[in-house]
């Protein structure tokens, strides 16, 4: 019997409401056809899927003030925060596959709802930071973490089916990695609120290496809390994951994709992972589409300690010529 | 009314004597169609475009030695030094449009003569240091440096239409960043005058914000002089730019190009800009044009303050919901 | 008269039965018609051309167990190894144009007959260390290592034509460079023997002039040995040569190619090199080839001295007006 130091709990969330381009909700079950449990298993972890969520059709759902569909928005993330809490109590790691980026919400909601403070790692070409009312769009996969910051609860208007939602991370507890495309806006609120910024511009400074470094320094700085790991796939250059809602040039590579995987999979903290923004339907070719379904795959690998050396288990026993 | 701290002067400058390919005097009219006054505009840049240059037709213009085209080029950076000087003189950053790097001729020429001393940097795959009884080729982009530098006013032989230029550069005051493809002509050069090159070897040995700290503080050892940047389009890899003539591997990332832009922006010593060598009729595709175009204006707007991690208007109030 | 500091011995091995995919048998003659010969002497190199070697056909070769092909890959790299000492007792750098990397064992075997203990960098996405019991496909192009190591001797089973080959390497003598995608069995190997490994993930912590600074430092630790290179293209991201048999995402930049041969080449220690898996069949498109095939010519002129900087002759006169 194999000993598995980790389990994966795997929830689709096919949603794709916090913006408007269709196909982001095919995510979970492409990143699923690509072996993801089989390559999860295959490396030693235990995998078990939880299947989609399903979500309940809004009869009518008029925008309030410039944010879209807040209704669907908003159900859908109550039904998502059930599901990772239920994987949490299962001892899991969590796994969502998005799905639009608006499912952070009930992502981090749940995960903390299950195991309190976290701290949570953004990698994101994005800030996604907006509050309802400083979105230029409206599209409230821009907006998830304005939601979820205690810091920001004074900025948020009442919207509907938002209720249930309470902030639950702190500024101080919040690490961007990737930023390369934020509003004024936002670009405001993350120095109002002195949060924690490696854009490009830092991972072209100091190498993805010493960011890695600095970011769990910088989380881990007084108390060691689980981390919740919120990984757009554009945060990753569209050369390599052009199959995504909102591209922008001068990402990170593959390479530094994996190192964040790989950094914080050995930390030993990582408790919950979301991998949302692969749209099929983005891609120009099957190549573009596969590519970015691929790396999906890999960063959620590296979550769970792939690591590019290899690696074997510890009851490996090697064959001699005279045993063989 | 906004306050601008930074304004743009636009010279085009549609001119492709300096080498042998038609087509890269379409680069001026190509980066405005892409928005780039726009752009400058929105990140809070006061611009004002001087329209294109008109150059004289030279009706006959026969090599001298091996160097093609002489009269037209000299005669051509002339008219381009005086419009360079009136920028100045409107107190703007001089941003100059190629055209082919014979251009940094008389936009060097012109910018010293307004503003005395200056510090170069050269952001190119080439040194385009050849002078005229070195050059391999005989075309003048690949000897602009030759004309530009005292200690090498020796070794340049007179030319029909060069009389007026007076090297107005030190070698001292010179900068290299990401060559890769050096004749041994020019390495001589280099070697004999001691300038200082940060080829790609050394882009890759010491990462491109070591190489940039480096270049400041080489060039700002005794006195701080304005900055010429002189940046060719085919510095960038040609996986990213390449449409422009004489593209070669191994080049600067999308990023790389990019840092260099925001670290010369924040020395506040960024004075005139050259942006040179995009050519589309190099590009195989309107996707390798627009891609080539698209880089030229984000070079442009790093050197105008853009920085990846955002930028916000000084006097921004943030909405809130009982006011919204 | 020219003098040479350096001179290549080229010897071209069209085999490819250590694996099952035709077409790297082209390798060799593609690396000829790029233009290798003359470009190495236009940057000072002497070059003597062996030709290509021809191998004996094997009228039956089944397998031995699960390994592929033994008689025809002994054979070949027992005429190999001939080659190469014939090429080190004539007093050059060695250069072995694969064909696949099965022929690392003759031609390091070759090598260190001629010239003794060596150390050896291998650069590749691979570790090519499995034993012929613990390799999961049974292609001996995946097991060379381990015939060469003297370490792994007890765990090599007789093999037809391979009796002529004693591990010639100590496991303290070889570094790799640029892995990713290691088997199981492979990582406990380099586990038990404590090889020096810079996986891709050592690269991107480091960066590769750190990697290839503490290559050497660990090298020569005790003493300075020749430096044997096996090169495997597919070390290089499929992105700059795809067209190789076994692809692995998130390789080597040309540019951290082009520094491990720079940095090599300077330590005046590089006594033979592999240049092995260019499978011009495995390529999409002319492009992907040739970019291949010119990517391998530039590897092989990084091994000769050629830097990004540029070179000069030790005699170079500028030419003056005067003088013209
Ligand atoms: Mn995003
Ligand atoms: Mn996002
Ligand atoms: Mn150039
Ligand atoms: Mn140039
Ligand atoms: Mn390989
Ligand atoms: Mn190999």
């Amino acid at each position: 019997h194999h000993h598995h130091e980790r389990s994966a709990g795997i929830i689709g969330a096919p949603f794709s409401k916090g913006q408007r381009r269709g196909g982001v909700e095919k995510g979970p079950d492409l990143i699923r056809a690509a072996g993801l449990r089989e390559k999860l298993q295959a490396q030693g972890c235990a995998v078990k899927d939880y299947g989609n969520l399903t979500f309940e059709e809004v009869a009518s759902d008029e925008p309030v003030g410039r944010v879209k569909c807040p209704r669907a928005v908003g159900s859908a993330n109550q039904r998502l925060s059930e599901a990772v809490q239920a994987v949490k109590k299962d001892g899991h790691t969590s796994v969502m596959l998005g799905g639009d980026h608006s499912l952070a919400i009930g992502s981090i909601h749940g995960h903390s709802a299950a195991v309190g403070e976290l701290s949570v790692v953004w990698v994101d070409a994005h800030a996604d930071i907006n509050t309802p009312l400083t979105s230029p769009t409206g599209n409230i996969h821009g907006q998830p973490m304005s939601y979820l910051l205690r810091e920001l609860h004074s900025k948020i208007p009442a919207l509907p089916n938002f209720s249930w939602i309470k902030p639950c991370v702190s500024a101080r507890d919040l690490v961007y990695i990737g930023l390369r495309d934020v509003d004024p806006e936002e670009h405001y609120i993350l120095k109002l609120l002195g949060v924690k910024v490696f854009s490009m511009s830092e991972v072209d400074r100091l190498g993805v290496a010493r960011v890695m470094e600095e970011t769990c320094d910088y989380l881990s700085a007084k108390v060691k809390k689980p981390i919740h790991l919120s990984y757009d796939i554009d945060a990753i250059d569209p050369s390599v994951t052009p199959a995504t809602g909102t591209p922008v040039v001068g990402g990170l590579t593959y390479r530094e994709g994996m190192y964040i995987t790989e950094h914080l999979s050995q930390t030993g903290l990582l408790s919950a992972v979301d991998l949302v923004e692969v749209n099929p339907l983005r891609g120009r070719t099957e190549e573009e589409v596969q590519s970015t379904v691929r790396t999906a795959v890999d960063v959620l690998l590296g979550c769970f300690g792939r690591l590019r050396e290899g690696n074997h288990p510890a009851d490996y026993l090697m064959p001699e010529p005279g045993r063989a």
